[in-house]
């Protein structure tokens, strides 16, 4: 018989593109003893965790609640709940997560179509109301900050082009969220997505999701509910039934909702976490939160900058909570990687597709979003690049972000 | 702005079907700091993890993994995986939990064929073949513990019989597993999902699987990689897509696989409780930790028994960990179970469908699979019945309950 021994992680600053440290608060939080999920008190807990959610979101949605799975969970849940075969759906593809979008709207029979913007770019809101002029979409679904090339979109514009030519509007914000705004009622959002493990602070593990009430309107239609689980009959919607009983929201709402019919059981440690997540944010308040996470970002940058390293992609739409970089030539950037990681404890992020090889992502979020985490990584990053003699600047990387901070 | 307070849930004894107190060691687990998801340390506890399952099933089998969400999102996974459009499911339906696989395998396209069993018994292996050689199905799907009528479908005979028509077998295990016997290999089972929120003492919101080589050879005709992810050209299988990317088995075992291809955000904290569940099952060793689930099923249904209130279903059948008792005549089962919970901590199940309002649902499982819960337990529910002045013999069930363990 193989035991292994007791869990005993070492002790890293992870300032990859997420996963990253969890608060300690949060992991205080998530070791609470279970309870029973009719319990008054775990519902209470459940309509608490809707609240917080709200306030981070900014928004009266009543339908937000937590998917329990990780942030993709999260984004599948809203594409199968409101997507039928054959619905058109247009997605602005920016970097990795956007083709994520497609990808999971392709399997559940939608018709795609994109608008392919160049890595480290951001997709112009004129360019998107002509693609849905021309397409006259269903559903317009984008990411807010797509990690893999480190771009923010801004969507302020687009919920007011989409509520012109009724088209529902969805946004992934699982690595923008809590670092950068997100104002799900001010800018007209039908749907967001997210998770815990970015600037949230938390584990991966719950998808926080809110939609608007024309949102949760069509995907009622597709109502439905389980055999052998309820004594009195019940009229299930007029649409087809929504391809998966995991992620069907108007189940997912109804056990959530007043009449709490049973679905899944809610992952009870990942809601603890997940609302703890929330406290924290609306604490610090959001306003500073986010000041924080662009301070932190812009330190970062300005110390990798005084290195002599260029960052990459469009600057003034970098998200605040990542920034990629170019690797130096002549260095292995998988090696510098992997010396920071077992010889600091530091971890910064690779990255995918057309970027693999050529660019390294370094967060600051959340518990990292902080001072001290951007000078270790700076210090460290710089000693490492010169002992693999890369071309760099020394001495300047990290005095140039302590009085960035000043 | 509304913060709530820090969290401080009330003791409970979760004395229902599931979710149940999860074990110390796992609330220790599941606080550890996170690491990064390609971290060797981690990889090495995804490795870990593996193993521990492999002896936890009792199998060989490599694919043997966690998918990220509750119990109802391994049997999604497993489902949605192996099932294209038209193909034929054989389901032996005893309870709510066989209407849920039915469900979920309705809305992947599946034919679903059902062998109806009165709720409280179990499904005959005779007939099972002989519904195997009429219809001639793909998969059969099968629940092992339904804790809807608390039976445990025995399964020693029904791989064989797979095997020799050809048929996949799927079994959906969460209930029983680590309460009672389950050994895939032995008995040639094909794939099985299962939860942590039962007999393995630990939080909803992981699901551990396992598959057999021939059904990861059935699925990976169908795999398929995302597009943005990968530098080089990739073949994908010949077989229609998966209609999950969630729960697209082929992509999690590339995940979990030596490739470590990116696809969610591992839930890191539950894959430490989910470890910490293993370790502790392994380390009792699974005949004690059975014998002591029986033993405390046992001594319930001895106690319920002297208190004259008689037992649901057929006894010999019944799973170790959950037992059904009708609930007296007179007495509101409702009114019971709150006074159980808000003045004594304890909670007991209610029912679904069926047997709503007819039995109560009482489980001694995980942590809670032990004398002094059982007593307790007997002692508040007669305590309880007695002022509602339902017509049961006092002060025997503690004393027959105490006996039987001495």
């Amino acid at each position: 018989m193989e035991l292994f021994e007791v869990l005993n992680p070492p002790q890293r600053l992870l300032m990859g593109p997420g996963p990253i440290n969890a608060y300690p608060r949060v992991l205080q939080a998530i070791s609470n003893q279970l309870i029973g999920q009719y319990d008054p008190v775990m519902t209470g807990y459940m309509k608490q965790t809707q609240r917080l959610y709200q306030q981070v979101f900014e928004t009266n949605n009543e339908a937000t609640l937590l998917i329990d799975g990780t942030a993709r969970a999260g984004i599948e849940a809203v594409l199968v709940s409101i997507i039928k075969p054959g619905d058109k759906v247009l997605v602005p593809v920016m970097g990795r997560f956007g083709h994520l979008l497609c990808e999971i709207a392709h399997r559940t029979g939608a018709e795609i179509y994109t608008i392919d913007v160049e890595w480290g770019e951001v997709c112009d809101p004129a360019l998107i109301e002509q693609e849905i002029k021309r397409i006259q979409p269903k559903l317009l679904a984008t990411v807010q900050g797509d990690t893999s090339t480190t771009m923010n979109q801004p969507l302020a514009e687009i919920g007011e082009i989409c509520k012109r030519h009724g088209v529902l509007f969805y946004c992934d914000a699982t690595a923008s969220v809590a670092g950068n705004e997100l104002k799900i009622d001010e800018w007209q959002l039908d749907a967001v997505s997210v998770g815990l493990q970015k600037c949230l602070g938390g584990p991966s593990g719950s998808a926080p999701i809110s939609l608007s009430d024309e949102f949760v309107k069509q995907i009622n239609k597709r109502k439905h509910v389980e055999k052998g689980i309820r004594a009195d009959h019940h009229e299930d919607g007029v649409e087809p039934m929504i391809q998966s009983n995991y992620f069907d929201l108007p189940m997912i709402l109804d056990y959530w909702g007043e009449e709490r019919l049973n679905h899944h059981t809610e992952a009870t440690s990942m809601l603890y976490a997940a609302r703890e997540c929330a406290r924290l944010y609306l604490e610090e308040g959001a306003v500073n939160v986010i000041a924080r996470h662009k301070q932190a970002g812009d330190a970062l940058a300005t110390g990798l900058k005084a290195m002599g390293l260029q960052l990459f992609g469009n600057q003034a739409y970098k998200m605040n909570n990542v920034v990629g970089v170019y690797i130096p030539d002549n260095v292995d950037g998988e090696e510098i990687r992997r010396e920071l990681l077992l010889r600091f404890g530091i971890e910064i992020g690779t990255s995918f597709g057309p970027l693999q090889g050529k660019i390294w992502r370094i967060g600051t979020m959340g518990y990292n979003a902080r001072q001290e985490a951007v000078l270790h990584t700076l210090a460290a990053l710089e000693a490492v690049l010169l002992r693999h003699k890369a071309a760099i600047q020394p001495g300047q990387a990290v005095i140039a972000a302590m009085e960035y901070y000043s």
